[in-house]
């Protein structure tokens, strides 16, 4: 089992969808990411939050196989993100964005977190995902997220950023943005010649698409019947695919298509209830049940 | 080898893509998917066209395994339909229609085809369809394909018909719009309930999803580099995947899954070209090629 750090976001999260309304819930990217990469490995965070983050949420990551001793507590307020999911819950609508604390967060690694070979630089302004993956010499593979903000204003610092890291996961709207190229496969072959030798194109509830030197393969998402809240499925998707890539401790073109499948699953967990409601019910084996349906769903004879 | 009737358009198609124009091309629904489904078996077609269509669109169609004695001939123009793809291309701009013969069309089912078991109702009026379905006493699996003009203006004519078919294909659009359900596995479940004991959802380049008794499952479209032509692709598609179940003569859980990926190959080759020009340089084992590369690409171990 190889190391695993995530740093990113950790939020609270109001969001409301056609099943309900949720105040102030635990979210944050870094942390979706931890709970559903905890499955599978260990997982050390790097955050920032403020003195209003509720001890129960820090105890609630900590019941984890999740090592928060890079999450600091600092003056001020935690980030806040407010959302709003309506009709096929797609995509969200942001209502408001409180950056709090994480405006000015500069990403401490601990040093005990400086030999983590594989890294997962959660959605985040380009210049600070390059400051951290620099710091990780020891890295074995890094993997950053990104979104249209980034794409649109920081252009050259995420060419900068792609240039560096091993893997880079997005959404197809992202992609196709990135590259102005309409076809999927093409635009991830293009940000392919960009650097990364990875690119994983997440399609929300139609699935994922995987482009690497070796392979190039689409799975389609897990036919999740009552989607409750959206929020948190990529985040979710990335950390059950590094989550078992780390676990498993090499990426081979094998490895990486179970990861998607296992990040599909995580995804499909996920999306069943408001922020880790779903994954507090559940355990390792209730995914591999559902990657078993899922494998046998994909088995054509 | 089981019979296969198809009821449906034959047309005169001006499309303009990102890769060009084609001026009256070969198309209509009846055409693409007597095509795809002549890779697999025999296949009769009822349809109209006009004085103005030409002999070599004839000729082509008859160069197929395609049985043309319900094609009529008569007095006015050919069906014509103009539209135009942008960006992504997932759905066609439609710049004109002249429904011209196709618009008084009255199916004409040949004494000789009426024994046929396996029946396709291609995208028509639903009480045209039903009126076809009637006839057809010797069915086994008839399927009817639909679209958002009817869902809207004779909705009471498509519930009707739902009741005798034995399953309906459609699109991810026309899903949510016939049921007002959001999530399409409720979507698909919701139609079941309607009658068909089958629901096909083509979701275009993200694949399709089939819903039956026995079977909840699926699958991914095959990753096109170059979509150059989307028009006849959900035909092309319904046409290998109702080719395939004749040619099996059997309707079960297996060969619906395996009915389903031939018609995404079917799809798949179809949207490479303009018109049927793809289809006219590929053979079975091409298709057979593809597919096995599909499954490989859908085998997680």
């Amino acid at each position: 089992m190889a190391s695993l750090l995530v740093v990113g976001s950790v939020a609270l999260d109001t969001v409301e969808t056609p099943y309900g309304r949720l105040e102030d819930g635990l979210g944050g990217s870094a942390v979706y990411f931890s709970y559903a990469a905890s499955f599978f490995t260990r997982v050390r965070l790097v955050g920032v939050v403020g003195q209003d983050f509720p001890q129960e949420f820090v105890d609630l990551i900590g019941s984890r196989d999740v090592d928060t001793a890079g999450l600091q507590i600092v003056d001020g307020k935690t980030f806040r993100w407010s959302g709003a999911y309506e009709g096929a819950m797609n995509e969200a609508e942001t209502k408001k964005v409180e950056l709090n604390v994480f405006g000015d967060f500069q990403p401490e690694i601990p040093e005990a977190f400086r030999d983590s070979e594989f890294v997962f630089l959660a959605n985040g302004s380009p210049v600070t995902q390059k400051h951290v993956v620099d710091q990780m010499t020891n890295r074995k593979f890094a993997v950053a997220d990104t979104m249209n903000l980034w794409i649109e204003n920081t252009r050259d610092e995420l060419l900068e950023l792609l240039k560096v890291v091993d893997g880079i996961v997005l959404n197809d709207g992202e992609a196709r943005m990135l590259t102005e190229e309409a076809n999927l496969v093409q635009a991830a072959k293009s940000i392919q010649g960009m650097g990364p030798r990875l690119v994983v194109i997440k399609k929300g509830e139609h699935g994922a698409m995987l482009v690497s030197d070796e392979a190039l393969f689409v799975l389609p998402a897990y036919p999740v019947e009552t989607v409750k809240d959206p929020t948190g499925a990529g985040d979710s998707f990335a950390g059950g695919m590094m989550g078992y890539l780390a676990e498993q401790e090499e990426v081979t073109e094998g490895t990486l298509k179970k990861a998607l499948a296992y990040g599909t699953m995580c995804a499909s967990f996920n999306v069943e209830d408001f922020s880790l409601n779903r994954f507090q019910q559940i355990g390792r084996q209730d995914i591999d049940g559902r990657l078993e349906q899922y494998l046998s769903m994909l088995r054509v004879e």
